[in-house]
């Protein structure tokens, strides 16, 4: 987009190349991910498209790899994709949009190329306030009570829940969320209107009327096992902070855990019994640089700033005049002082409750309000800022 | 005692003032300890037995606390207790006696006055290589299993296990320990010829064959609510490093744990699940500097030095001729080459198999054998150093 919000013709073919690579380039890839840093996604996408690219251009690949892009590239549709993303309300975002959530790009090489997603709400600004809560498939009822206690507690304190939607820990953590009335993101490895794992439609179909459903993975598109390590880089780039609620040895979790040390998140681990294999792996993670917590209080307090002007950290806060018109609305709503229920709030901005708990998520991240138990108010901040009416 | 060995009138005076003043002072009271560096024994035991002493040698006391400091002393009558020890098997060290723990030293004025002992064994080599497992009296069946679980694994890897003889977790680790035929230590409260808790008179009378009990409190003398934390500083003083088991919020483990902290010794902490308030405590110290560990082998990673010089680190290594008649006996039995079984060493020896284990113990804290399951061999640095026959 052009800085007045509008689509330049340029931009508009910048973004459709980058739809197409997400057919072309597996999630993560760094040696194609140097590339399309050099050229741009429309030059890349020629080059891989050619026959015979100047070997100079596209350094370290051999001919049977470029033979396997190049019939990626032929075989890409992107505009069928975007249409086929839009017909299920989805949408295709791309670095340098203001919905781009800026911390991906501590990711390099290996930053999504674009991210595809379902769901009302605004990515960027329900990251900025975000905590990715992760664990084992076969979890044990005390690591599904733990992730669930934990997504209700972090919601209720105004935290998106990042989670991967598969079953045990994630789906758990994502259910705690959505019965508070929550903010939670599904970041999966396949396709946004994949259901995956099949189990998880109804959970699924909740997080995409409430939450967000994001990956890399172009419409359609089905997860590998590779895709899931790799999606983890996702969920750990994306978030302040990955708890692992229960993880054996040499599981995904820690993967995504280690990750976000090495991005510079926050690691912490929910400790459990000695003699359970399932929680080895995490009290592995506590055995190194990452930090014990036994509720949602103890995650806040270690990756929670201190006062309301926290989120200015994490990138620019929106003056009220560049808000999604649906978003001030709610913000419009709030009253001057006190704090109202979200139901009361929805009738006062004559919208659902779901779009005005979504839309009170976006302001949060934004710094503009702050959760109190089951109501929300202005941020002092927010009150004198607040045009006179 | 002399250089050679023998008690001089002079030190035998001292040690029967500092037998007296454990009648006398509580354990750990600094006041006292600190005119006791300052006069020694028999001299402070005086100026405390005078009506109206010199207000200069006994700085910041007020004459109703010199009146009852005066009380005691006039009672105490420290040949009777010697004699009432040493009826039962027991005797009392002073600093400055070989069999001194030195590493007790690190206390200050704080450091006891003396250590009443019962057992056979040398309290200064089983403390070289002994790590405090301590925790809830009312612990869960994890708790126990833990705790016992840590006391068989340290004592099979050569640990000597100190704990308080408590109900709960102190009790599950000295029987663990003795399980696997290992030393083991009991820190009390009281007179160390007094059963408490009373439903442990058989666990104690086996650790007074088996292992060593030791105190600061002379004979017959009662545990108080003050006496039991003070004696935490013991626990914690004596040790290489203080596993805590299972603890709630504000517990005495913690405050061993905590001074173990702050005396430079390693504090570590057995996790459990974060919904158990009886692993609250411990997950507070996790949270801070302790270290988490879930069992045996990574206690010992932590606290043991790598190789067998490591005893050396913590005192001089006795010379061969110097080491107890029925040490040297022990030592003596064992093959220049390969491991033999405790059994097996006591019939060489002409010894009985807790004698044999315990002197063993010794011989491990000294550098001399090492423990490879239930079998024990000379240490490469012992067979370097072994006379020819």
């Amino acid at each position: 987009m052009s800085p007045d919000g509008r689509t330049t013709p340029a931009a508009e073919a910048e973004r459709i190349a980058r739809a197409a690579l997400t057919r072309v380039i597996e999630p993560g890839d760094e040696q194609v991910g140097a590339w399309l840093l050099r050229h741009g996604a429309r030059k890349l996408l020629t080059l891989l498209g050619t026959a015979d690219p100047d070997p100079g251009a596209l350094p370290g690949a051999g001919p049977r790899r470029l033979a396997g892009l190049r019939a990626r590239a032929d075989a890409a549709d992107p505009r069928r994709d975007l249409d086929t993303a839009a017909a299920a309300g989805g949408r295709f975002i791309c670095p340098g949009d203001p919905e781009w959530p800026t911390q991906l790009d501590d990711l390099g090489a290996a930053r999504p190329v674009g991210l595809w997603i379902r769901g009302g709400f605004d990515l960027r600004h329900w990251a900025l306030r975000s905590v990715a809560v992760v664990g084992a498939r076969a979890c044990t009822p005390y690591g599904a009570y733990m992730a669930a206690t934990l997504g209700t507690g972090l919601a209720e304190r105004g935290w998106t829940v990042v989670s991967g939607a598969a079953f045990g820990v994630d789906g758990a953590a994502h259910r705690g969320a959505l019965a508070a009335n929550g903010a939670t993101v599904a970041v999966l490895a396949c396709g946004v209107d994949t259901v995956y794992p099949r189990g998880h439609a109804e959970l699924l179909g909740r997080i995409a009327e409430q939450g967000l459903i994001i990956g890399e993975l172009p419409p359609g598109d089905h997860p590998t096992a590779s895709r899931f390590v790799l999606r983890n880089r996702l969920i750990a780039a994306l978030t302040r902070g990955t708890v692992v609620v229960e993880a054996e040895h040499r599981s995904g979790s820690l993967v995504t855990a280690r990750r976000a040390q090495s991005l510079g998140r926050h690691t912490m681990g929910i400790p459990g019994p000695a003699t359970s294999g399932l929680s080895a792996g995490v009290h592995e993670l506590l055995r190194g640089e990452a930090v014990l917590v036994t509720d949602a209080a103890e995650v806040a307090e270690l990756i929670g700033d201190m006062g309301e002007l926290a989120p200015a950290r994490r990138g620019p806060v929106l003056p009220r005049d560049l808000l999604a018109p649906a978003t001030a609305r709610v913000l419009e709503a709030l009253p001057a002082r006190g704090a109202v229920t979200g139901p009361r709030l929805a009738r006062e901005a004559g919208t659902s409750l779901d779009e005005t708990l979504g839309r009170l998520q976006e302001l949060h991240g934004l710094g503009f309000v702050e959760r109190i138990g089951d109501t929300w108010q202005l941020t002092l901040r927010a009150i004198r800022r607040r045009p006179a009416r």
